[in-house]
């Protein structure tokens, strides 16, 4: 127990000191869901708040990865630490997200200054927001200014880790039908800033006039409009500009502790989520190979025993 | 006490005899999540298993309440009992999609042998899923042969209610791009049966291929393979060999005991995921306006305490 705590009080020293090392050891430790990881964090919480965390959510092949490889290369060059984190559906058919994903940022594999990390979406999305959580805290204690979140996904769910972050991109691309009527029909949360990207396509100025008039049926929000940007990631065409809109948000946020109030919705939002999946966890390891369990949905596929009435009995008695 | 049981009692009388506005009662009970509701569901569902779900979803705007018009137009000339179950998204600015799908299926609405009853999404998820099985069960028991559940979304949660049908139909347009690139990251569940509607746009042919392409990833499945439909709901056109893949589903899964063996898998997920949702409600009931909660989330946005020690101290002592 000494060992393991002295080790761990080295890992938060050499995390804090900004090694990368000690940062991959830590996010793996966290991703495992290793005690450690989180006394880890317990350990190194005081010292986040810090970094500014972007999340970028849209439909697979929009070019996020590629966009925020873009993005990243114009704020290194402004002397900025960058940390990434992309979350990876689980596909049970296509295992090339992740490689695709390191791939296009791999020009920043030898730059110290990025810290890139790719995390798989396996079993529940309540494990792997908190393990997304706590990767942000342990990059932002690393030392990271500027986090940029990755999620995929065109629903709520999956937007919702990205859209716990300071500013929300969403990254579009010509084709990208389903997205632009999820949010007119208020299925998919506005975000702060849409991107356009492969901005060379004929079909980005019908786009951007679909995204206006979805926009337009949004109700004002204090202090922000929604702004649109057009980018081509590959060529870096655009990227300035969301590089500008994005400090112009993080501007707005300052004013009048916005920052802070948001920042304080989410963690109450967040330690919820976390208090839930934590118990449906507990619930599920209780069940697996429990015969009685089986029973009980025996019972209810025969139909002596309504859902909701097992469901109640699971609830109710912790103990059963 | 007696009085309500009797009150209940005749209500599930009338519910089993078919009687539509008993049905409509018992859905708003258990909308309401009133104990009433449960109750009548416990009573009621030895005698419920009998009709043949089938979930349908897509993005908004994909025609799905035209599309479940035209095939409840079909199955009323067959002499089916229909009932139909929308779920609408929880919209924050458009207000239109009941009244909407309303009209759609308003030809419907004088005819004794449907019954359509829209659902808000309101809230929790978990709840929704909650009431959203529980009428299901109610209108199976009243004696609808065939139920429809509609829900909207091109994302895993949106999908999650109608995913839990005996036959899954998703419905997409020309147009629908993202839904595309979900199948094919594995983002998106691969349903039984695709639906190409408004099938008269000149790039339908170009979203079947696509889609072909994206099966093509897809592994094998035992006994079916998805099947592409191309209709224009409107017109009617390809409606009947909808009608004709969903005979041809259900025929499948009638074959040794799949259908036995989906709805227990089904049932399974539902009693766990319906237990989570009981705990996390009970969870928010008991924060809801208690300021050593809000006192602790001052101390997780002070930076003071990290949120998975405040989640576990939350989910650990559900005393406190």
């Amino acid at each position: 127990m000494i060992r393991a705590a002295m080790a761990e009080s080295e890992l938060a020293r050499g995390l804090l000191a900004g090694d990368r090392r000690a940062l991959a050891r830590a996010i793996t430790l966290v991703q495992d869901d290793d005690p450690d990881g989180r006394e880890l964090v317990r350990e190194i919480y005081s010292r986040t708040g810090g970094a500014a965390i972007v999340g970028f959510t849209g439909p697979p092949g929009a070019g996020k990865s590629t966009l925020i490889g873009a993005l990243t290369r114009r704020r290194r060059a402004a002397g900025r630490e960058i940390g990434v984190l992309s979350i990876d559906p689980s596909s049970p058919f296509s295992g090339g997200a992740v490689l695709g994903d390191r791939i296009r940022l791999s020009e920043h594999f030898l730059d110290h200054g990025v810290f890139i990390r790719s995390m798989a979406t396996r079993g529940a999305l309540g494990g792997l927001a908190e393990a997304a959580l706590q990767s942000t805290l342990l990059m932002d204690a690393a030392g990271c200014e500027e986090i940029y979140l990755e999620t995929v996904g065109v629903g709520q769910a999956e937007v919702g880790i990205a859209g716990h972050a300071d500013s929300v991109v969403l990254v579009l691309v010509p084709g990208s039908g389903d997205s632009v009527q999820a949010l007119k029909a208020g299925v998919m949360e506005i975000p702060d800033i849409i991107v356009v990207n492969k901005a060379d396509h004929p079909l980005t100025d019908v786009l951007v006039r679909e995204l206006r008039g979805a926009l337009s049926l949004a109700p004002p929000s204090a202090g922000w409009n929604v702004a649109i940007v057009t980018t081509d990631a590959l060529s870096g065409h655009g990227v300035e500009q969301l590089e500008a809109v994005l400090q112009s948000h993080r501007d707005t946020l300052g004013d009048a502790g916005a920052l802070e109030r948001r920042r304080r919705l989410h963690l109450r939002g967040e330690v919820i989520a976390l208090a839930s999946a934590r118990m449906r966890r507990a619930l599920e390891q209780r069940l697996e190979g429990d015969e009685r369990f089986e029973a009980l949905i025996d019972e209810v596929a025969e139909r002596r025993l309504d859902p909701a009435s097992a469901a109640a009995a699971l609830s109710e008695r912790p103990d059963a």
